[in-house]
C-alpha cells in the first residue's frame, strides 16, 4: 500500500483517541482555524465520527443537531457520545464535547438501518454551468480553514463593495469539493453542510460579527451515494429565511454532479449589529 | 376575574408539576390524541415549557430541536430540563422526557435575550386570499388533535384519491390557530410548527405509515410580536425536499395576518413503504 502524496488534514483532525467507551479525545486543527476557533463543519463532523466509532452504533446518520455553545479553544477537547435509545431500526444519540468540565457543544443524532424504498427528489438541483466550466477561487483567503475546499463559486463571492445596503435575497451557489480531493463521506458531508458564508453578509453588505449557534443536517445520501460521489464535486445553494434581533437562519442543498440530493442543512447563526 | 367559558386545553396540557429543580411531571392530553400517543407539536410544546418554566432560563427561545425516540404511551412522564451553559446573553439547554426509566424524548434548546438589530425577512409571505375568505375545515378528522385547530386550506386538504400516484410537488399552505382561539406565545407557536400534514402523503398520494423522528424549530417572533398577534391566524406553508430508503425532510414557515415570519422549522419523518 502506497501512501498518499498528498492527504487531506481532514482525516487526522477526524482522528479520537477511544478513552473508554462512547469516550474520546479529540484535538482542534490548524488547518480548519477559523477567525476564532476551528472550522464549525469540523467540530460537526468530530461530533458525528465519534458517533460512527461508537461499537454500539445501528446504521447510518439520519439527522444530526449540534449547537455551539461556547467557541472551542485551540487544543485538546473530549467528545462523549452515548446510544440513549435503540430501537429495532432506529438509535437515538446525545452527544457532548468538553474543555476541562465545560460543555462546548452539545449534539443530539440519529442513525438508522435504512432499506430502498419509493424515492422522489422535490428540491431538485438547479441547472447550472458544470464544475470545470467555473474558475477556482483563488488568491488570499481570510482564515485558513477556506484553503480546504475547492470552491468553485456560482455567485459573487461576497458584496464587492462593504455599504450596507440591502441586496434584496442572499441566495449563492457553488460547487465545491475537498481540496486535496478525498473520497466524500459521512463526515465530510457534515463539514462540508457548514460551508456555506454566513448569509447576512451577502443580504446586507455588511461583514458584522456572528457565530452559528446550532446547526442541523439531514443525511439524504446512503453510503454507496456517497462511495459513488468520491472526489467529484458537491453542487451546494443556500439561502437565508429571517433576519432580526440578533439572529438570523438559512438554509441550504447539497447535491453531487450527477444531480442526487445528499443532505439538506439549517442553521441559525447570531450577528452582532 | 372571569373563568373563560371555553378553554383551550393546551393550558392542561402544558401543566408541568415541579418535582426538583428543572424536573416536572408531565402527562399526555387526550384532547390531544393522534393515531399512536400524542400529537408530537404538544410534546415539543411541554419540552419547551420545561425549559421556560426554570427558574434560572434567561431569555427566550430562539432554537429547539426535539427528537421522538419512541411513542410516548397515553399517561404520566417526566421532563428534565438542564442549562448546560449560560453565557453573558444564551443560554444552551439539554431536556429529556422519560416514561419509567426510558428516554421517550430527547431536545437541546437555546435561549437568548434578544435586542432590536437590523432585520429583513427574506422568505417572505405568499400573497393568498384573507382568512376570512377561505372555507374552515370540517368533517369528521381521522384523529383528536386535529380538532384542537381551526384549518383553512388554502390548497387541497390532501389527494382525492389515494392512487400511489406521483402529484409533482408537495407545497401546501393554510390559515391556522388554535381552536378555540387562545393568544399566541412560545409554547403554542412551537406546536403549531408540527400543525403540517407530513408531506410524503401529499406527493405520493398513499397513505404510508410513518411518525416524526426529529423537528426543528427557529424562533423568529419576539413575545411582543407574538403578543401582538393575539388570537389571529397563522399562515403556514410547507414542502418536503428529499424522499428515500424509509425517511423525508420537510420545511416549512409560519407567519402572521401581517406577513411577520415568526418561525421556521425543518423536520425529517421516517416512513414505512
Amino acid at each position: 500500500m502506497k501512501s498518499n502524496p498528498n492527504p487531506n488534514p481532514f482525516d487526522e483532525a477526524l482522528t479520537l483517541e477511544p478513552l473508554a467507551e462512547g469516550r474520546y479525545q479529540g484535538h482542534t486543527h490548524p488547518a480548519f482555524a477559523n477567525m476564532v476557533g476551528p472550522y464549525g463543519g469540523v467540530s460537526a463532523a468530530q461530533v458525528l465520527q465519534a458517533v460512527l466509532l461508537h461499537p454500539q452504533r445501528l446504521g447510518d446518520p439520519v439527522s444530526l443537531t449540534v449547537n455551539f455553545c461556547a467557541a472551542l479553544a485551540d487544543g485538546p477537547f473530549q467528545v462523549r457520545a452515548k446510544p440513549v435509545r435503540t430501537n429495532r431500526s432506529t438509535q437515538h444519540w446525545t452527544v457532548s464535547v468538553c474543555q476541562g468540565d465545560d460543555p462546548v457543544l452539545t449534539a443530539t443524532a440519529l442513525t438508522a438501518l435504512r432499506r430502498d424504498t419509493w424515492s422522489a427528489e422535490e428540491h431538485t438541483a438547479p441547472a447550472v454551468p458544470a464544475p470545470q466550466a467555473v474558475p477556482q477561487r483563488s488568491g488570499a483567503m481570510r482564515v485558513e480553514w477556506l484553503q480546504r475546499y475547492e470552491m468553485r463559486l456560482l455567485d459573487q463571492a461576497l458584496p464587492s463593495v462593504w455599504d450596507g445596503s440591502d441586496q434584496g435575497h442572499s441566495r449563492t451557489r457553488l460547487w465545491v469539493r475537498d481540496q486535496p480531493p478525498r473520497p466524500l463521506d459521512f463526515a465530510s458531508l457534515t463539514a462540508l453542510a457548514d460551508v456555506f458564508t454566513p448569509r447576512i453578509w451577502h443580504r446586507r453588505a455588511r461583514l458584522v460579527p456572528l457565530g452559528t449557534v446550532s446547526l442541523t443536517v439531514y443525511y439524504h445520501a446512503s453510503a454507496a451515494q456517497l462511495a459513488a460521489t468520491g472526489e467529484g464535486y458537491l453542487l451546494g445553494q443556500a439561502q437565508g429565511q429571517g433576519f432580526g434581533r440578533g439572529y438570523f437562519d438559512q438554509s441550504a442543498q447539497l447535491w453531487n454532479e450527477g444531480g442526487t440530493l445528499l443532505a439538506t442543512t439549517h442553521q441559525v447563526v447570531y450577528f452582532k449589529e
